[in-house]
């Protein structure tokens, strides 16, 4: 339990590290191919309505947000910092594990201003491929509520 | 030792869990029968001045403390994340862990507007009952000063 | 492995205790004699201008800061709340290790107001000494652009 425990921080540590290090394409390959990312409006979930902010069903199209991105993000320049926890394992066997984790994205303008911009939590289940924890489907349920545009960064 | 800190990092999770998720009345099983729950402004903490946001002197005051919201947050909607860590161990032994965790409440209001609501640090007192550490007495101490009224959710 | 991740988690949460209850000469002997401690904006560090808002180059230079700085912050009376993590282990051996670990100040003013005051990532290098780790060589990152004067505080 205490390995999975430790793979578990790895593999968070490793998410927020990738994104708030631009290597967004780096990013991707901590999903599986099947893998599916979701991000809904708090308000939403609770209604059992299933409007997503992003919805994406495989890695494939998590890497065309990605390719997309690296377009649109040349005039919205920001950085990016993540804190995660803490994690709830709720579910684990010998190579499945499913969690739930909050998470803050503080978000610091050009101007040097940083902000909250995104609070919220993840609900992770991963799959334990060659000694590693990967992504199979991963629901951000963001409580903040931003106009899709912004959200163009993963998060 | 290793045993121990995951079980703190595992209650931890549970508290901010059960309180983010909304499920007070769980949050209360977290606690011994006997226990102290207390939330403290840091100014009145430091000047050895007694006085409480919220002052608990076993469960049944915890209790009665979110059956009086339950009634009273009708008016009063918003969504909370708890982010908390890092996570110190003063002491302890077999059965029984002192800790200090610093921590931070991100509420987010009808609008979808996210914002730090408490930072401080929380003191703790655990006991092993069953396996799993259960709270004994607990000092919130709150940096963030904010009118009683507003405090009416656990931090 | 385990065991060195779990002295991570220690050496940041002693880290975060001392600065945050003011015990910045106890904060001074985190790190080993030669340390080095640079606090570098984003946007330098990005650009590879060396220009740092707070440079020492040895533990002495370190302990001089704090001196300066209980002189200084008479009239600059403010909290501060360290939120350390996720933390990422770039690199280890037996008795060194090389981590990553996001951070966020939240500072208290004395009106009882808490807002981000930095966000940033530490990049830390390690090395057991009598059990313990200490810093050898720190990096402060920090998104947030301040005024050198208003980072008088460690981050």
């Amino acid at each position: 339990m205490s390995r999975m425990r430790e793979l578990v921080d790895e593999v968070l540590a490793e998410y927020a590290w990738l994104i708030d290090n631009d290597k967004l394409e780096g990013w991707t390959e901590l999903f599986t191919e099947d893998a599916r990312y979701d991000i809904i409006p708090r308000e939403n979930h609770d209604r059992g309505l299933p409007l997503c902010l992003i919805s994406c069903k495989n890695r494939a199209m998590i890497r065309d947000r990605i390719l997309a991105l690296r377009i649109a993000n040349e005039y919205n320049i920001h950085y990016d910092r993540h804190i995660i926890g803490p994690t709830k394992i709720a579910e684990q066997d010998e190579s499945t594990v499913r969690i739930e984790a909050n998470y803050l994205v503080v978000q610091t303008n050009q101007d040097g201003d940083s902000k909250v911009f995104s609070a919220g939590v993840y609900r992770i289940f991963l799959v334990l491929v060659d000694g590693r924890l990967r992504i199979k489907d991963m629901v951000v349920v963001a409580d903040t509520f931003r106009v899709p545009t912004l959200i163009a960064t993963p998060i």
